[in-house]
């Protein structure tokens, strides 16, 4: 038998987003082992102190407050501490020791992706950071990769939970800015800090890192342009609403044309209306979303949640994994992992629920047989709306969720039932409850 | 000076897709070129008529009826002929002669999937096809990559254009599935011959691609349940209605446990209720959208042309420059190319639209002077909506596309006007024209 191979995993940081790292590299071991083409090794864990109790139940001797001495046993590095120094610092030593890097730092990259990029490139070591925008959203692999035989020509983006919550409560509740930051706070939606969402400095990092990946070209965190949403009264909100907009904080990259006719890029974030039909417009709560405009694959949207500790960890895995890959794989290949090789679920077991169009008899006591008749195939009701058209009476009945097996059986019994007129229909129920 | 290295490209299938796929790997050399680190050259056309006239503008020189002495030239064979034969060995063929693939052919794929990415990872050849699944939505990446490191619990999709043309159309007119069809036919969204579509057997390929993909699983054809949309009533999609769900046709994977214990994976296509507050109930008319559910992730959607030959061609480019960066560069490094290195726009120079309130002075003539200060800054009003409170009379102006300098010196000049109390504020609005 073959030795298993091992990569050699250190993570740098163990708060909100690290823990989570911490906690899928142990409990998925076995399933990203497959994945990979080998195993995550989680070597230790650096943080800032080592005995603070924590919440999450992660093996004591993995921490360390040596993160330098840390780094140089690992084969990958997962940055996750944020702030400039010392992660700057540490991923540098980590690149320069040969290991690969995956990092959600949105403020080190805004601030010093290029040099860090070269130098990766130098010593030709993998620096992931899908994780840095937009949280769990796929979208720098998208722009880089899906879109790199297209021409971006804009990039819209929802990027930061904490206002879009703020402004959305402010539209659908009509509360004002100070209530709703408040009641953002308190539901944990913002920092106790709030400065670096309201002001904007947060989005400003993810349209710098935007911008230079859609447009190929070294956006520079001080070439964006930033307005917080600190100034947006409740009259501008209700103003903008009667005319069918919706304020949104907007992450705008754009290619634009000069007088001069040469090509150029703009960067800017600020509040700004957006047609109600616009899909960015239906971005509820603390989402995110990034609307891309390109030339021939036209518009395309990614939307899910922002933020938060395992939906970021979600993307700072999917970096590791694929990366590992390429490490042990060598080579351009990237194959097809089909190894979890699950059995096939016939759809006789499938369970969903329906709904059951029925023409009912005028039969005395036609809807207490039907009800029973759905008892006996243990269908429950969800729903049931009674038309009369004429001297026809029709039932729309929405089940709550049975298998397929059990429903087949239920419209048999029905069909032949003195209830019944005739089964018009039946449809399935997805995506909900 | 280097020579510039150049990647050899055999294009097979010149039709919706094919034809541009050659036009852009001509009009954007260039910049291809700098993305890929290598020139993509297009060194043949194979199609089964190469006399036959086209409308596009390519080169006549480049066509062939050869297509198996073309692909012994290629570095790269991107097929898109369609159908099972001879696409499948040609596919072959290439991946045995060195050339790395890529391919929009979901039918293909969907049946023999398994023995071409075994075939590939046997000679170490890169297989792609992004654009066989929703067209331009960038989605087996992200299913692949982005979320290699969570577990996927379901994917919903409305992959088929054709059928969500028809049903939203019934939905949204009140049409007849026939006059839906007819219209669709009219307009270009279905073919003559509409079986594959609107009997769901094209969204059945993307079923079996997807869940495969999805659950690391070699998820056959015949495993995935079938269900169109012929037998969907404009009945049944009332009651829906009024339900307050929306019909789509599905397709959908889901990992499901079975009464052992173990896991299992459900494919299936069927037309079934959508709640009207789910994301996928406001794709309308061919577009196409995937909504994923993972344990970390949570709710992830990805929404955008389905098909359409221009926008599969930048799923089949984006496949087809990644691949060949990695082809040049070897190993695993994928580095950023900031190559196109485009000037910065300052915010001066950007032009958006504005909506602008004003507390207007009770002065005669006050709206006239305002308008000739709009005027005579060139900014032109779309909208205006004029609102009396007591004696203050406030306007809402929203205006048509404006720069930023021409705004900040319109503002001067109202907030120096007579005729107005006070200007309220300024806010964008983007995503409209
Ligand atoms: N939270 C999110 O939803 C989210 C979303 C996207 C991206 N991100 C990014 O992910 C990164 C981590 O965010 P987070 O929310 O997980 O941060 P966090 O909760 O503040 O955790 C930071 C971790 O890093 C450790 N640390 C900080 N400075 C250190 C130092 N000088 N030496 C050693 N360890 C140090 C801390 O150690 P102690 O535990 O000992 O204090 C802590 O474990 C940031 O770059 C952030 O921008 C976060
Ligand atoms: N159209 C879309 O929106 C779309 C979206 C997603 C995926 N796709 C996939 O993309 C592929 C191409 O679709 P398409 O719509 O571009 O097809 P198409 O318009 O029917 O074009 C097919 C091309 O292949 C050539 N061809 C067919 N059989 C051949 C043979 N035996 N030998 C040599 N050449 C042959 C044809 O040659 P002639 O020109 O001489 O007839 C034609 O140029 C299919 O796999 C399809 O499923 C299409």
């Amino acid at each position: 038998m073959n030795e298993p191979r091992i990569v050699r995993v250190a993570l740098l940081g163990a708060g909100s987003v690290g823990s989570q790292v911490a906690r899928l590299l142990l409990e998925q071991a076995d399933t990203f082992a497959q994945r990979a083409g080998a195993r995550l090794e989680l070597v230790g864990i650096a943080v800032r102190d080592p005995k603070r109790k924590r919440d999450t139940d992660l093996p004591a001797e993995l921490f360390t407050d040596d993160a330098e001495t840390l780094i140089l046993q690992a084969d990958f590095v997962i940055e996750l501490m944020g702030g400039i120094e010392p992660a700057r610092t540490l991923i540098t030593q980590a690149l320069e020791s040969g290991a690969d890097v995956v990092t959600a730092n949105k403020a080190l990259l805004a601030n010093h992706g290029p040099e860090l990029f070269a130098l990766a490139e130098r010593v030709g070591a993998q620096l992931h950071y899908e994780a840095a925008v937009a949280g769990a959203i796929p979208i720098l692999r998208p722009l880089r990769e899906n879109l790199a035989g297209d021409r971006i020509e804009r990039v819209l983006g929802i990027v930061n939970g904490t206002t879009n919550y703020i402004l959305d409560r402010m539209h659908t509740k009509g509360d004002s800015f100070e209530e709703s930051l408040r009641i953002a706070t308190e539901l944990g939606y913002a920092e106790a800090d709030p400065t670096a969402d309201i002001e904007g400095f947060d989005a400003q990092h993810k349209a710098a890192i935007l911008a230079s990946i859609a447009f190929h070209t070294n956006v520079k965190l001080e070439d964006v342009y930033c307005e917080g949403i600190t100034g947006v009264s409740i009259d501008q909100i209700n103003d903008a609403k009667r005319a069918g907009f919706v304020v949104k904080l907007l992450a705008i990259c754009e290619r634009a044309v000069e007088a001069s006719g040469t090509e150029s890029v703009s960067a800017r974030v600020y509040p700004a209306l957006v047609p109600e039909s616009h899909p960015l417009a239906s971005v509820h709560g603390g989402n995110n979303a990034v609307f891309v405009e390109s030339a021939a694959a036209g518009s395309l949207m990614f939307y899910g949640a922002g933020a938060g500790g395992v939906e970021t960890a979600s993307a700072v895995l999917g970096d590791l994994v694929t990366a590992a890959r390429r490490h042990v794989l060598g080579g351009p290949g990237l194959g097809e992992s089909m190894d979890a090789n699950l059995p096939h679920r016939p759809i006789s077991e499938v369970d969903t629920r329906f709904q059951i169009a029925l023409a009912v008899t005028d039969e005395p006591g036609a809807l207490a047989k039907i009800a029973t008749t759905f008892a006996e195939h243990a269908v429950s009701i969800a729903t049931l709306e009674q038309t009369n058209d004429g001297d026809r009476a029709s039932l729309v009945i929405v089940t709550h969720r049975a298998t397929e097996g059990a429903l087949q059986a239920l419209v048999a019994a029905l069909e032949s039932s003195s209830a019944i007129h005739e089964v018009q229909g039946v449809l399935r129920v997805e995506g909900s409850n």
